[in-house]
């Protein structure tokens, strides 16, 4: 029987190829996205235009009115978006965001019997947020061992990061040779409502440095 | 100054017990809820009527669409509430619930600069729950350290569960002497609109048998 996988979809860059590399590894995929009262809602459409092209991957979006708690650049409109790096941990930082999303997505991943949950959380070309570091997705999988029906019952459910020691270059060619559509992804954090990228954000600048070192044209569309 | 715990209230008895307790340990307490699309959802006015006796507790209530994933009695109409105890883990069992809690409590506990997280897990007279034993605790702490900028910054945000070894009836026993009333609290998975118990329910009767071992009158209001 082929093993099923969720699949964390933000509608940008890394979670599109890591829903690719889950689907080339032979997974059956569900995908899931979260609306969480993010200010770049153009995502969403990204998630829909990107699942379009994989038509078997059943999809689930879980709403979640994080925008109660604010504290985050992407979540307060009060909190400007930064156009220049900071030290330590930036204001676009989600409290707790991915420890949210795993949750949810274990709570899925148990309901449907899944034998992985895929993030593509990377700890080389990344902003700096800590729940995006190896050490945390090693705390995440020990309570995720414990947290479940199926670690009690010996059979965990893997956390798989494949992107999580690439450069951002390296998870481009990986999605390229994978027939990655990366026209359809939005990875800025101020994208206008139609996904056009503002090309100065940290997620912005980051991602242009990424195609120019993999030596491939940058399908962005910015504004 | 004041630390600061968020309270994860659920409107049931050992949650109410717990904001007692962390009110006389001197915390500012902010209270934190779920609407998951519990069946229970009686449970929500109790929050309510429970907080009426702390109008300096702020409160919010957040919710999800958990029965979304369906898998367990309690948010799927579909899976009848058992009457007679289980072997194993229950069928109301809600997939990846206390970590899916714990992570929204971890987001608002960021943002608030706050000390410490309540929960009212209890290891004794429980359901068997995965999600409450004291290892299950433990790693979501070791998580909490790595997850939060709080953590990163050396200083931990301490997830504090006075319940997890009492027994039922010292949990009602603390909680009478900080004058709770249970009468105002719902732990029934079957109640009522009004917030009336079945009486026949796990959670019925580990209540019950609660009051009867404190040697306490069992205010509960059953159908």
């Amino acid at each position: 029987m082929t093993d099923k996988a969720v699949i964390l979809l933000s509608g940008g860059l890394d979670s599109a190829t890591t829903l690719a590399i889950a689907k080339s590894a032979g997974y059956q995929c569900f995908a899931l996205s979260f609306d969480y009262g993010q200010r770049h809602r153009a995502e969403l459409d990204a998630v829909k235009r990107i699942l379009a092209e994989y038509p078997d991957v059943p999809h689930k979006t879980i709403h979640i009115d994080m925008n109660q708690f604010g504290g985050s650049a992407l979540t307060d409109t009060e909190i400007a978006i930064p156009e220049t790096p900071s030290d330590g941990i930036p204001v676009t930082y989600v409290p707790a965001r991915n420890t949210i999303f795993l949750s949810l997505a274990l709570g899925w991943a148990e309901v449907l019997d899944a034998a992985a949950i895929f993030i593509g959380v990377n700890a080389v070309d990344y902003s700096g947020y800590p729940d995006c570091r190896p050490e945390y997705i090693e705390a995440f999988q020990s309570l995720a061992n414990l947290a479940t029906k199926r670690g009690v019952e010996g059979q965990v459910i893997k956390l798989e990061t494949p992107l999580i020691h690439l450069t951002k270059a390296d998870i481009i060619k990986t999605g390229n040779e994978l027939g990655v559509d990366y026209s359809l992804t939005v990875s800025c954090y101020a994208a206008d409502v139609d996904g056009k990228a503002c090309g100065h954000c940290d997620s912005c600048r980051l991602r242009a440095a990424g195609f120019a070192a993999a030596g491939l044209d940058d399908p962005t569309i910015y504004k």
